[in-house]
């Protein structure tokens, strides 16, 4: 990165007039040469400076993005879960930002937020761009945000430049209303509906205080019967496709000091929810050997799965593969206990009940099948052997998807030629990635073809408020995605 | 059991009049008879029938017993810490029956009520007989509750029949305002304010709400300063000793069939919190072998404390002993971890922090030193192989108490005396135990001498809602207590 900024020219607040009569002027002269599709299309020796939309697709974006972070359900961090106080004030900034960009706005019965601007055909499919509002508990601003910024920042530049009633296809900015799935344990709430995936029977499923999805939606005037429910679903004939911006929650990209990557593929992901049942009893009365204590019992699964998943091969049969994977296909493969509680949870009582959660990931379905099933098997083993009861619950269930080749192409494309516009002119071959997150591109992808950016963020930390990611590769992701609006949706 | 019902005289609410008819004449003639304290210290043939004082001792102790199980804070268990709502509604009941006793009552600067009879000597030192009215979570209704309401009963009975006048020595009933210390994750601040061994700082000490003792007193109109708090300590001249009555939390008397025990001595207790921190991150982007996971970490040291606990030769030096320890010593020994939680807590995100508690008793106190020193020192090893950040906090520390041998002599004929003059005329010798859980003699025993008895409970099963003590059992315990006043304290 420190590459990229010696390259940038230097910019400070003053000079925002300047640049802006600057690019109307070039902008002007171009299309008068031309007649073509410019503003980042013209040659880079032509638009000059570094200033590219400088002031819409970094500054007001940065600036947007610490705004959407400061709207948080708790006090000392950032927490904004499906339909909560805090996602409310953030779906009413969000909707102002996209009529601001001069998209229509409206929000579906699962809380979705649309900004869509037609195309001179008024048949033609259209293009889908979106991510998340929510975020986890304690978490970082990038997450979900960036990506509903920098679309409707590159739908801002066509604004400003007038080019918003030139589009062959219409564009639509979708705001997705849960991905993270941290109030009601399932993620996709909002883009699963959207694809279709999601059954009506989630909208019965209960948060930790028995509030239903469908009792959130309607304590905040959204009639969100049955029948609404099937109408947040979009046809796929009438979508050309979907693609996301994202920030990749991982190091590959700063480790390639490189600003953007396509990605390939995101791995599928198995949620479950165990519940280990012993005998409750009196700390200081009840002799050791006559326990029959959960703790224990869940730290030894806990433990287990961490072996399980570290060095799949010590637990798996051998013969030219490993219970039919190959060895190389462990590689992405990563296992998680997030959550953990107790009942009745005081210091001088054995408890009754010990619950956690697991989460496993891998790039490769038949690999987490595998280690899912070596999970169960062991756990029934051990609980077996210290005389608990244990309940696996499948709570989430995503094979991984795959992103379409063509739409990947033409990401990779407006992603060179954008950074070889830029003032610091990147040359080399834009990264491709595979994403162990999951991202509401894999539900879209059961709706339409699916394609997603990748932003560089800092040590690859996600989820945490040290999540960070430089102003500059706001600006570049901005610079891409509008270079892909104009060699894909500009007539 | 069995026997001991076989042994009974039925008895039906309809031969209540008829039995208190009994009493008070076969009262009448003893007195006539030789002008000695009477009661149960009168010959078993002379009192006859079986129905001694069934009405107040057992009937009534059960009926209150069950309304004090009701008085909760949740709707569907049994839990009442300090100062909450339902604990202060608890309050008022058992002043109530305090007051019906013939007492006189008040409430001190910690919250624990007193309910005091004078003796016909002014300067004598006086009797206490107490235990506690705050519970677990998820609580049985006969823990603490049923030694306060069987010192109220045996009382009652003594005003009933007119003795109340003719004591030797002060009596005073005392329930305690926290024994469990659920709330503030210590334990005894009834007790120990009153023995004097706990400091003016734990007016400080706060909940998981961030509320102080401090606080919750003042809330309720508790003017606890620190010099109002130094008056809740009673002066050790003033004490003859303190006696308890309790639920045996364990299986021994069950297994001996025998309604009731002597407390030899209580076993020491070490309680700490374990915090363990590590690297916050997305559960789907970090490779496991990058992961400084607090929740694995947490793991295998609640595995290790087990081990620990239950095979501690294997991780100690022999040379005759085990560091010092002889071999038998490590029999009482248990330890438990009752909580745990984690921040931020979300299936998706590797755990930034995790959190637990460790409970460790033993019978003497060498043990518990030599395997919390263990325990320490594995937890700093483990720690610094994982690369995670740990500390352990000493929540509550108390050497084990040893019970009064004269008093513990006395206690032991009041049942043996009980027992031989009830209907079912039990002859065997009275059980002496140890116990492994903690009780306010423990802090008592910093400012008296203190003795107690057990109570046999179903299973051995406490701090559950299973937990269980038989009417007929509850008797036991009210006859022994009201023999023990009638042979110690009556003129």
């Amino acid at each position: 990165m420190a590459r990229l900024l010696r390259r940038r020219a230097p910019f400070s607040p003053t000079n925002r007039l300047q640049t802006l009569f600057l690019s109307l002027s070039i902008l002007l002269s171009l299309r008068l040469a031309s007649g073509a599709p410019i503003l980042l299309g013209a040659e880079r020796e032509e638009i000059g400076g570094g200033e590219l939309f400088l002031d819409i697709l970094r500054d007001d974006a940065v600036s947007r993005i610490h705004q959407l972070g400061k709207v948080s359900d708790a006090d000392n961090y950032l927490e904004r879960t499906f339909f909560s106080p805090a996602s409310l004030k953030a779906a009413i900034l969000i909707q102002n930002w996209m009529e601001d960009a001069g998209l229509r706005t409206w929000v579906d019965y699962m809380g979705n937020i649309h900004g869509r601007v037609e195309a001179v055909n008024a048949t033609a499919e259209a293009l889908l761009i979106g991510s998340h509002m929510d975020t986890v508990i304690d978490a970082g601003m990038y997450d979900g945000s960036l990506g509903i910024i920098c679309a409707i920042s590159a739908l801002k530049v066509l604004k400003v430049y007038g080019m918003l009633g030139k589009l062959s296809r219409p564009v639509e900015v979708i705001a997705f209303s849960d991905e993270e799935g941290v109030r009601f344990q399932t993620t996709f709430l909002g883009s699963a509906a959207m694809a279709g995936i999601l059954p009506a029977a989630a909208l019965n499923i209960t948060d930790k205080s028995g509030i239903k999805v469908q009792d959130a939606l309607f304590a905040n005037s959204f009639d969100s019967t049955e029948e609404n429910f099937a109408k947040v679903k979009y046809d796929s004939e009438s979508v050309y496709g979907y693609v996301e911006v994202h920030i990749e929650q991982g190091p590959v990209l700063e480790s390639l000091a490189y600003p953007l990557g396509v990605v390939k593929g995101i791995a599928g992901q198995t949620r479950l929810k165990v519940i280990v049942e012993g005998s409750q009893g009196h700390a200081g009365t009840v002799p050791m050997f006559m326990r029959r204590d959960p703790m224990v019992a869940a730290s030894e699964l806990i433990v287990l799965l961490e072996s399980l998943c570290r060095h799949p091969q010590n637990f798996l049969n051998y013969n030219k593969q490993y219970d039919g994977v190959p060895a190389e296909s462990f590689a992405g493969l990563v296992c998680t206990v997030g959550e953990i509680s107790c009942w009745p949870s005081a210091s001088n009582v054995i408890p009754g009940q010990v619950y956690f959660t697991v989460d496993i990931r891998a790039m490769d379905d038949i690999t987490r099948e595998v280690i899912l099933s070596q999970f169960s098997k062991r756990v029934k083993e051990k609980c077996e052997s210290r005389m608990v009861n244990c309940t696996i619950e499948h709570k989430h269930n995503a094979n991984a998807a795959h992103s379409d080749k063509d739409l990947s192409l033409r990401l990779r494309k407006a992603v060179r030629s954008a950074m070889s516009r830029t003032p610091w002119g990147l040359e080399e071959d834009v990264p491709m990635l595979m994403s162990g997150a999951g991202h509401d591109a894999m539900a879209m992808s059961h709706l339409t073809r699916v394609g997603m950016l990748f932003v560089r963020c800092r040590g690859g930390v996600s989820h945490s408020p040290d999540e960070h990611v430089m102003a500059d590769d706001i600006w570049a992701a901005g610079l891409a995605l509008l270079r892909f609006l104009e060699m894909n949706v500009l007539c």
